[in-house]
């Protein structure tokens, strides 16, 4: 085994927020507004499961979307045109992440993402490790990992799987494909975080989605 | 067509590293080391595709890897074990990118991968977008976009396919399962970065290996 030798590099560059995502997910409780933020890398699959999950639940709640990108409008564009719900585009200036004071300006612009929305989605920054970092004020975190990606990705990004209530195991249409061990990636994640739910999911083919559905009737509810 | 808003929100968390990136770049040339910045998202197979690379360039040159990671060691493990090549594992705290500052620390702590070395790796975190900011000192920077990612990714993270000289579009052996537009995703590149050569790869099967080789010996050659 050839040598491998490990050196630590510390920096921090994080601020605390805690206290202004407490206050956003106190106003959207107190509004009767259930808010998610959902995460995943690049390519994942998150818009068209998302898409995907809206058009199955828009007729018994109602929904609202912020998008978050560093400049293109594609996503939120895309979930409105294909759902017709509206939806916020949130451009974010070059950064990695969305944090809570972010949500609460973004909030102040979009008024009746409060109160006047069952099912508030917050689309994430494709990115693994710094929205990982930041409470956004949601009462829920998603995080969606796709079977190309490798099951080795909860060993990589251990913060990412430890912060979500529900870990969506997306394009199982391709498992035949990629040598993707569905077992160990479930294993991995349930050693991070012992109460994270986690659904194998088709945005394709729509296999799975009624149980991610289920289980978002059930954080709405619970509001 | 729904209605879609858009709002900008911005915030400076960058400090200027051009100089530190510079002086790194400068000892490296004077040394005859030749460094490249190798970024990506996670799970686009950057480990798989550097490890066939080296396998095919390790008789012709001397090569060492820095591996950049949150907190395991897999990758220089998997590098070091499939190549005998020397890796290093460089733990960044949790940070999403790595910095000028951080690849001097790591050189200072690594002092054969400074003169003793041809071709220096630098694998980056797997982030399409925090990466992009920070000049690493390295000679080249190239960035790999797996086709299960989608094609749109050049609108979605401009900053990086702008950085980087040589994109590689890798698992093209999946290209008959997804719908990704070659074509388009090309053209995308091109208008973001015009300089920037293309090459598609699959670290798998192998196609397009000897291309990828021949564009790191004209980088090296050129230090």
């Amino acid at each position: 085994m050839a040598a491998v030798r490990t050196i630590r590099i510390e920096e921090n560059v994080l601020a605390d927020n805690d206290a202004s995502a407490q206050a956003i997910r106190s106003m959207l409780t107190d509004a009767g507004t259930t808010m998610i933020n959902v995460m995943s890398s690049p390519g994942s699959g998150k818009t068209t499961l998302l898409t995907a999950l809206i058009r199955a639940l828009q007729g018994e709640m109602r929904i609202r979307v912020m998008d978050v990108d560093i400049e293109s409008a594609l996503d939120a564009q895309r979930v409105a045109d294909e759902t017709g719900v509206e939806a916020l585009q949130i451009h974010n200036g070059g950064l990695c992440h969305i944090d809570a004071d972010m949500v609460a300006r973004a909030l102040a612009a979009y008024p009746q993402a409060v109160g006047d929305t069952d099912l508030l989605i917050l689309e994430n920054i494709g990115n693994l490790v710094c929205p990982a970092e930041f409470d956004t004020g949601a009462h829920k975190n998603v995080m969606i990992l796709s079977v190309p990606e490798g099951d080795d990705k909860p060993l990589k990004y251990p913060l990412m799987f430890s912060v979500c209530d529900l870990v969506l195991i997306n394009k199982i249409d391709t498992l035949s494909y990629f040598d993707f061990d569905m077992e160990a990636a479930k294993r991995r994640i349930k050693r991070l975080n012992p109460g994270a739910e986690i659904l194998p999911v088709s945005a394709r083919t729509g296999e799975g989605l009624d149980a991610v559905c289920d289980w978002v009737r059930r954080a709405v509810a619970q509001k």
